[in-house]
């Protein structure tokens, strides 16, 4: 069997859930992994947008040893077609949350309460899940998706946003979850 | 030479400044069109979704002469491939004003001054130039340009976003402004 290929995302090591099993901190899950991977029949890509993210998160050595056993490459943003019809899904989309962004800045703008630090807490919190949960919401999050179905590999991500793509592109994805017990059933054979 | 195909927006008939040569009101410029394009040979569509919009806009009677004149349908948004750059630009775009859109709400959330009225009029204003000005912000605009590219034609239109995304796709157009003059140049020969 041809090896398998991944393309891991940021939440493998950032997301708490998802990196549980490879350690209890960003760095450390990413050595968590690396150590996993050893002597595996497996490619495992990342986007340099998504490595470059990566570094706010992980100390400089875990990302030394990562930059080692990942291959770094971005998807062909310019040589890749996709049908018309995943725009349109978008453009209605973001227009429904752009509907309601405005919705919620209207409440806020009524209420004249003077706490003014609560009630931007709020607004931010509510404004961010209106207009980003469940949306491709960043360029790197693209590069992720793109870059997977580019290589034919598996998308790594516990990200909504960008696993919904994945399924209108018809992507194959992995929850980041899963990727530790993958790897060591893989481990087992 | 092959007749001209031309694809035509709303804009064209309900922007005073775009309708302004065929007619005062919508339906007198629709009508004021209808008989500027007889007898010249070109072929003049509209996606059926700006079709009905346009309804809102003028009478039955102007629709219905319309209709004998244009060709509607819409494009193929599941058999047209687009580069994945132009979703990669839209993503960005629409992460750049989020997070605008969020800086106003901020501010008109610690307004507290108790002129509910006057502070949604102004946020509605600033929130929709901000959310919505120079970029595709419908399914209806999307079609439209769509439409024009599928068939080489010159998509006629004064939006802002619309243009722009024509720019992406290499996509022929001309200012909804500019067809009365177009016309009748095309008459003279």
């Amino acid at each position: 069997m041809a090896s398998r290929k991944f393309v891991i995302d940021t939440s493998l090591f950032v997301n708490p859930y998802a990196r549980e099993k490879f350690g209890k901190d960003p760095s450390s899950a990413i050595r968590g992994c690396v150590k996993a991977l050893e002597g595996l029949d497996v490619d495992v890509f990342i986007p340099p947008s998504i490595f470059n993210e990566l570094k706010n998160f992980a100390d400089a050595k875990a990302m030394e040893e990562l930059e080692l056993v990942v291959k770094k490459r971005a998807p062909n943003t310019y040589g890749i077609y996709l049908p018309a019809a995943v725009l349109y899904d978008f453009i209605e989309d973001v227009r429904l949350r752009i509907n309601k962004g405005l919705r919620l800045a209207e409440d806020f703008a009524k209420d004249n309460h003077p706490d003014n630090d609560e009630k931007l807490r709020k607004l931010r919190d509510k404004y961010r899940d209106a207009m980003r949960t469940g949306i491709i919401d960043s360029k790197e999050d693209f590069e992720l998706v793109l870059l997977a179905k580019e290589l034919e590999a598996t998308l790594v991500s516990s990200d909504e946003g960008a696993m919904k793509f994945a399924n209108q592109i018809g992507c194959e994805h992995l929850s980041a979850d899963k990727f530790h017990p993958l790897l060591k059933k893989l481990k087992g054979k």
